[in-house]
């Protein structure tokens, strides 16, 4: 029957009903109403990491990746040294938008089954001292690991070093606490975490460094300085806002609040979490992270073993049910991702764990047990 | 009571219920059905300029200058040299972007009120032979100014020059055939005549100059040869789509080509324009520019000599009776805007002047007629 398939994708994902209905309207994108969406929605996002009075938020057009390379482009100057500590997808792809745009940028190698080595990190900094900024991947979505955020924040503020965090996948769900940790900018976007349709990003910058970033950029466009400047004189967007995204993320960010805030969404992610690793777990499955350093966003599992796997199927079968998995992101190991994220929760995982085990029973294999 | 407002602006404009309601899914962005969704709007967007012999599409996520900084990053060279003829505020914006990268540009400035002058277009090649590129904007929403896009290409290939066109406000409205004039970008976006929602843009590229396209962007996010060769690889995006702006986006275009294309679509909208213009002129408003260089998309009206009126009054008025409009661009004249473009006939733009006159009568403002 013709329905909608759940998302276990690390967005776009699952939306409620009601967000995707705030879309049912065309909002004047010069209108006082408008603005005052915008207004809320930018209030509303500070408050997730209690920064209120030490931060601003910049919203920017397009997807999460183009924040990112705002970012690094509004706050690392034209002759700054950018450390990428490297482990996963997400990292490698800030060390190249920051080498393409001309600034310097150095890759710490790290290995992607682990969280980032902080001392590695302290060592990098003390051996080159020319390195102005750290580019940090929060959760890296390649792998599903979370990374020591307050570690490295504590590094950066030792050594004063700015600090440029890509929370991606993690903002709204972890803890991210801007009373107990400094950061320069810290970027995520509307399709993750905070359950928007997907179309724009956001970036918090510390309000100390603000005045600094002005003519760092060299794209009009992701300017997030000029954004700001232009936003808290007018209300208004610099260049048109995809309207009927922010109008989806403001009722998407009401929900947030209703459910009870980041607690909240980390309990219910980390509950979703659980139910698919012991439900995959009961199949043969085995995930490739450690349970201490998994975050509670998207699991990668390894590929079965049995020689009737075949990804494509695998995935097609799934969909036939009504689940939408993810393909694996590592270059070395076959795997597959499932997401634990987006406005679903244990009867969906429940239903999702179901879902695989009529696909292998369909593709003959008995145990989704790897390799390994 | 809680209608909704017909927006008279130059996009985001008021889309039709059907276009909305394709945005009531969720799509995973790395499926098959959300590519398939893709490619037929990639191919629909070609056929609309007659270009799927000649040309690629390549979409790209943000607002309409997004993409036209990305064209301007991924088709000229670094050491390139662009040429940008100047008759209004999307022109020094067109500059500013291109100057801001990197990139040296001329600016070529010009009166607003009339079209670009080509022989002062020839003549500006004429004298500086380090010129690569020309940057067109096809119809200036500045003021609404149709700018001859066919003599100046004719003119950029007699002397070998690139051209970069932002058709933002004229594509799917104003006849643009590839088979007649050649460019090597065109630029426009989602939320204009094709109305559809704000969220993206696209960029067609002619594509004998694609290969020499590799490498010329400094912004990853930006690269749109990047982008096409990923896209013409796996059908998916690079970075995360806007997947229900694409959506609504590929319903606009059903309904585009239901309506009868883009002969269909300039019909409409000058009929539109007639009406406003018509009904304006009875209440005493005179346009900016003369009828014969009136591009059917934007009309820009002197504001009235009366003491009484102001705009944020004016609008406010306006708005209260259901019609959003829109402010003037031009820094020397006090002007206001009203968009004839959108999913709206003559029977809105009937009760927009209505509503303007009553809007008067509440001002105490006998004649609309300018001071001068």
């Amino acid at each position: 029957m013709d329905r909608d398939a759940i998302l276990l994708t690390p967005g776009p994902l699952t939306t409620t009903l009601r967000t995707k209905l705030a879309m049912l309207k065309d909002w004047g994108s010069w209108d006082a109403d408008f603005n005052a969406v915008t207004a809320q929605l930018r209030s509303r996002l500070l408050d997730v990491v209690h920064g209120r009075d030490t931060h601003v938020v910049v919203p920017l057009q397009g997807s999460g990746t183009f924040s990112v390379e705002a970012a690094v482009a509004t706050v690392v100057p034209r002759n700054g040294h950018v450390l990428v500590p490297d482990n996963g997808a997400y990292c490698k792809r800030a060390a190249r938008l920051t080498q393409m745009m001309g600034r310097k940028a150095t890759v710490l190698p790290l290995a992607e089954e682990r969280p980032i080595d902080v001392a590695a990190v302290e060592a990098a900094l003390h051996s080159d001292a020319s390195i102005t900024h750290v580019v940090l991947v929060h959760c890296e979505t390649g792998t599903g690991v979370e990374n020591p955020l307050a570690a490295i924040a504590a590094v950066c503020e030792r050594h004063g070093k700015g600090l440029i965090v890509d929370a991606m996948s993690s903002f709204g769900a972890l803890p991210i606490d801007t009373r107990a940790l400094r950061f320069d900018a810290l970027v995520a976007a509307s399709g993750k975490c905070l359950e928007g349709v997907p179309g724009m990003g956001f970036v918090l910058l510390r309000k100390a460094i603000l005045d600094g970033c002005a003519g760092n950029s060299q794209s009009l466009a992701m300017d997030l300085h000029d954004q700001h400047v232009y936003m808290e004189k007018t209300g208004q967007w610099r260049f048109t806002p995809p309207t009927h995204v922010v109008a989806a993320l403001a009722e998407a960010t009401a929900q947030f609040v209703e459910e009870g805030g980041q607690p909240a969404r980390l309990a219910r992610y980390a509950d979703n979490c659980r139910t698919l690793v012991g439900g995959m777990a009961a199949l043969g499955f085995r995930p490739f992270l450690a349970p201490e350093v998994q975050a509670p966003i998207i699991v990668t599992f390894h590929a079965p073993a049995h020689a009737a796997y075949d990804f494509k199927r695998f995935y097609a079968s799934a969909k036939a049910r009504g689940f939408l998995l993810y393909p694996g992101k590592l270059t070395q190991l076959e795997t597959f991702r499932v997401g634990c994220i987006g406005a679903i929760g244990r009867n969906e995982m429940q239903q999702a764990v179901h879902a695989v085990a009529d696909t292998l029973r369909e593709m003959g294999i008995a145990s989704g047990a790897p390799a390994l």
